[in-house]
């Protein structure tokens, strides 16, 4: 039975296994001081059409939102997020861990919006309260939602205003990429910082953090917290291997065609998908003896939470890696829980 | 021309690509929940003899060190290392970074001794001053250096008498393994926490941190810090392949011969090695023209200090890659360099 | 024209200064281990009916709180308060500074319910999250609100049941004993922490942390924090002369009265007090123009937010040293303010 | 009998009792934002000759310490200190608290020499290493000896070659000021940060930390570590007592010219004083029998340490409190307890 339960459930792509053996045995410096990371970080440069920005290759998104987080604000700044948002939910207090504060604003979606933004803002004004100076934002956000280039383009200008950064967390933004109007030149001119999530799309581990204005200083914090990969090429490689030929946009095309397949089929069932989501995370409510009966078969995913006493919304993850037949499968056995009536 | 550098310079052992190539697209739970990491902890704790031991996965050094340290002792309390010590000197303040104190004592040879400790322990006896809680050693130690089966036991004995923990940094351990009396069976006995440094002796990266005490908490200091990896997994099947049938220690005896192989092939040219190393780093002192003659050749290695005007210590590092032809090429090129008067 | 911006507007109770100055050349230890803090600490045990209890003295509440939460909960662990919570709005994140987070439930009138703590409790479950650990509350509220013994039995039974610390933010403490009906004793027996605040009402500065249940170390906390008074007996000095004879009581039972006959006064002229105070500080709600004359006549008080477009809540607060005749001033000049229509 | 342990073991200097007395029931703004603070601040800037600078009143040393070194430098940079520095030996980790690594160099007399720092500086070069960023000294030093104004600047211009802010610790600086050639417009242009010591002169408490350079964020860093006073004109009001006529000065002379007739006296009866202390404290070494013999009298003094076996190394402490009748006492005693062979 298949696992629907993450986009990091398997290995790497292909194309990253070969890479990797194919460059055992080569001998570099350590700490991403290497060609491969130059290299990987050059093309990286190019997609984002940012020539000046600095990249970093980092292990994964906790370490990527409290690095970047700690080195782009100060001790009392803080940061604006909507409740959903990983940091606040996910990451057992890593950015407050730093010294941080994580503010946030009840958000329907997982988006954040300049209205939101701004009722946080104007709350705080003096040295007795923290001083938010950065906006986070996730793409895809944890709810499968989708940011669009005009939505972007206001938070920007929000952020402009009110003199905040824009830091936006790209662990899925594979999936983004390959279902909305933003590309990766338009992320390098609208946010401060991003990363290119490769953990959940094809690579072993590994996040490319890219930073529009370069910072003389990143790689000491990045040390500091023990964030400085020994065989730091690793990353590089992985990274080459996704972007130079578009594999890494065609992983994400993969996993959004097969969410997709999975929305409809299950919308086909009757059942309800309350929140809308383009990308490969899918959320259905589902009966619970229907929850029960696919989790008694093998099928593994996330049981989000009960919606009342006899509903629960579930979360659906898809991946490269998800076979269709898998998919078709687990559409066919849920029409087999579904009572008929 | 070869790099004597360091001995993360290359990828994995192929015993551990073919390991992560053959267990690719298994599907497994996330952050080291998964049935490989299960087994490899199991395999750990047999090998230490240490059935209650907890063994947490990690993904570098510094990360393994500042954890560790960060969960085991209190915000006031104090870390006692010798001046060499990785935590004082290379890791850009990662244990300050959680607000603990290191307290150094100079050490001729990168040990640590009772004495040392007590010298430390003594001056520090009320709540004006840092509490000292921990001793942290490496083996080897920074400088090749490796403890005794009978040093380790001392150490052991004075942290009761000052009710310390030892903790013990094994980013070189296989090393050590192969060339001391100590046995995993003695670090799990005789320390309150040590790690399997899988980065510097055949893993693409990896660290196996033993607590022979059980923490239930542990998971949460990872977390927080962003050292949870995603795809756990890679880790427990990395620890598995190197540790199952003996290629961890395999791969570290052939470092260390090749390092002994280096060591008198120097001496018998006439040049001093100051530290008596016996493991797989050794600090050879070299004329000025002859290092500038090896880097020109394109040899690579880490050039630590100069001496005196005209001599340089440097260090040279061996690992389970390193070719036996190039040491011999090695030696036959500093024989070259060599003023034959 | 008289200041109701705060109840730390003015210097010490006579009574205190009184003792200062008798006191001023004794010669005694440093950091609070001389005679005269003994005394005050062994004069709270008796009127907490806690012979064991430990009693700390400290300069200010942020202080009390940061220290207390700090040595009280490990790491990860999190903070349950109520939105308008102390630590969450006005500590420009002092909590956050000691890598803990507050996690917050909305509140109507600035109390914590034992169904708030549940509802925050049961989304954290893992080593994802950070995990609840103490609920605060302050008494008397932000808001002016006070707990009743049952409110505060009921939270402890909560706590129990979620393995939670209750800590109580004692900054007006005085107020709260003086119009609750929770003595000291039940403080002490109910939570596991809790401070008498001195600051705002009589004392120079200072407030006395009860920790019921003692703690060697907590010492060591408070000079790492650089919370130690170097002339420690100072505080001491002031709580003996506070709490010997009951003047601490009195001087709450003068600044609530004097708040209740404000806000009568301000009802009987036709205002909303919209959340309702048995304490030391009052909300009305008035007229734009009301306020700006109020303010061109010179009184003071802190203007709180805009209700609606020509409405604002102001907070007005007593203190032991308000003079009878600054009320009744400030009401006669309220009604000439108010239009007579 | 009387007690040399500390120069803060009594209460306030009269003038300043009094000033507290006579302002008592002035009400105020709270935090420091009041006229009395803004007066002191004023004083000082003119004392400092340096009309820019930003003037912030803490409560304590540490405190001081602390935030000064928190808010001036990033959190991978390092502060240099003597071996003896306060920070490092007597401050319980409060700037490893913040994040921040003290780096420390052996000093014979508690000094910080130009060469000291350069052998620190060239260590640490890459970003494995924290970076040196701050030079910390304290005037008068921790063994009592004092900076020279050809001191403070050498190791100003040593702090220029090396890009590292210079931080001076002025918890005794009243003392320095009377016995060296350095004024408060010297410390104001040699460093970047110093403070001026009131707690060890004269006031209750209190410490006004100058900041040439002014910078806008101080006071979010003191409200987060719970380092603002609430009553904050207490500081302004004590301040101003001390410095508008000369009583700081006047107080600081009166406490080393006792400390001079002490180690006059002591040397007169033939025991040596290995440090030369020209200020407040002095470092007799006395044979143990006469060391107890003075504290079964009932004098009270910190034992430093055993110098051998049968001397120890004690510290005496005056201030403007100390009768020169108790110095007289004292050496009579003295004179007695010691063998008249």
């Amino acid at each position: 039975m298949y696992s629907f339960r993450n986009d990091y459930s398997e290995g790497a792509h292909p194309k990253v296994l070969k890479a990797l053996t194919e460059t055992n045995l080569e001998q570099t410096q350590g700490y991403g001081l290497d060609p491969r990371c130059q290299k990987a970080a050059d093309l990286i440069r190019v997609l984002c059409a940012a020539p000046d920005a600095d990249v970093h290759f980092l292990v994964g998104g906790t370490q990527a939102n409290l690095l970047t987080i700690e080195a782009l604000t100060k001790p009392y700044e803080a940061v604006i997020a909507a409740h959903t948002g990983h940091i606040h939910v996910h990451e057992t207090g890593a950015v407050e861990a730093t010294g941080r504060k994580v503010l946030t604003v009840p958000s329907p979606d997982g988006k954040l919006t300049p209205a939101m933004i701004e009722s946080v803002s104007e709350l705080h004004s003096n040295e007795h309260q923290v001083k938010p100076a950065m906006a986070y934002v996730s793409n895809t956000t944890e709810t499968g939602t989708v940011y669009s280039k005009a939505e972007l383009t206001a938070l920007r200008q929000c952020c402009d205003r009110h003199g905040l950064l824009l830091f936006l967390d790209g662990a899925r933004l594979g999936s983004a990429l390959a279902c909305s109007d933003l590309t990766l030149g338009d992320y390098a001119a609208l946010t401060d910082a991003f990363y290119i999530g490769g953990t959940k799309n094809g690579a072993l581990f590994g996040e490319a953090l890219v930073l529009p204005r370069p910072r003389a200083d990143f790689r000491w914090y990045m040390k500091r917290r023990g964030a400085m990969l020994a065989k730091g090429r690793l990353l590089g490689v992985q990274f080459q291997a996704l972007l130079e030929d578009g594999t890494f946009l065609d992983a994400a095309r993969h996993a959004n065609g097969l969410a997709l397949r999975l929305r409809d089929g299950i919308a086909a069932l009757g059942y309800s998908l309350p929140v809308e989501s383009p990308s490969n995370q899918q959320f259905p409510v589902l009966p619970n003896a229907v929850v029960e009966g696919l989790l008694a078969m093998g099928y593994e995913f996330e049981v989000d939470h009960a919606v009342d006493d006899r509903h629960t919304l579930i979360r659906l993850v898809t991946s490269w890696a998800t076979p269709e037949q898998a998919v078709e499968n687990f559409l066919r056995d849920l029409a087999a829980c579904t009572d008929p009536r």
